[in-house]
């Protein structure tokens, strides 16, 4: 697997546990040896891992939680740090992140997503529901 | 100066840009050898520096480009990568801000720009306003 694979691998473990609601696995995707960070759509910055689970806890144990898809990441890499840029299809609108990762023991563990409204949408999104079919056969 | 006032200094330096609608010194801000990227509030994610400069130029020149303060940046380091989490005060307001940073000739330049509208406040804002007298005399 290419390092951007790995990237792309830790980066839909994180909405695969946020679309099944999964609190162990949104744990295991989250860092824990370096600092974390999120910024929830509209809310205020969280600092630290205690207070980042907390937020997931509340997120996902919410009974107006949406689905949620995520389209056209695009990685980039910084040294030792991965950035992925990505639309989230969720509630029938799209929001953009930018969701960060660090190596850690071994594997890709997220340190920052932050989430917003977009009036954007994913440019290859028509094209990837397109894919779908052909990647099947 | 520490590596932390380094990056602070650089991220300050945008905020002076986005003030001053100074593009130069935007055009500076950025990174020229590393991948950049740009998610204004609302808008597409904008990928490459020349589009990520067109769409400073559309907001420092609109008519309707309001004043913006920053506030309480926190910095992260990542390896070779400085994180800045800072709340922006903009329009009567405030929006959160992920800002990223590397090192390329010599000084932290701008690789990626994310800024969506928050609920919540800076939590020193208070604080900091007293400080400014303090810090004159």
């Amino acid at each position: 697997m290419s390092e951007t694979d790995a990237v792309l691998f830790a980066n839909e473990a994180f909405y695969f546990a946020f679309a099944r609601r999964d609190l162990k696995e949104m744990a295991a995707v989250w860092a824990e040896d370096a600092e974390v960070s999120c910024i929830h759509p509209g809310w205020d910055a969280i600092h630290g891992r205690e207070e980042v689970m907390q937020s997931w806890h509340a997120i996902l144990r919410g009974a107006g939680t949406p689905e949620i898809l995520c389209h056209t990441p695009r990685v980039t890499f910084y040294g030792e740090l991965a950035s992925v840029i990505c639309y989230e299809e969720i509630g029938g609108g799209y929001l953009l992140a930018t969701n960060l990762f660090v190596r850690e023991r071994g594997r890709w563990r997220m340190v920052h997503h932050q989430a917003a409204p977009t009036q954007g949408e994913p440019p290859e999104a028509d094209d990837e529901e397109d894919f779908v079919p052909d990647k099947i056969n």
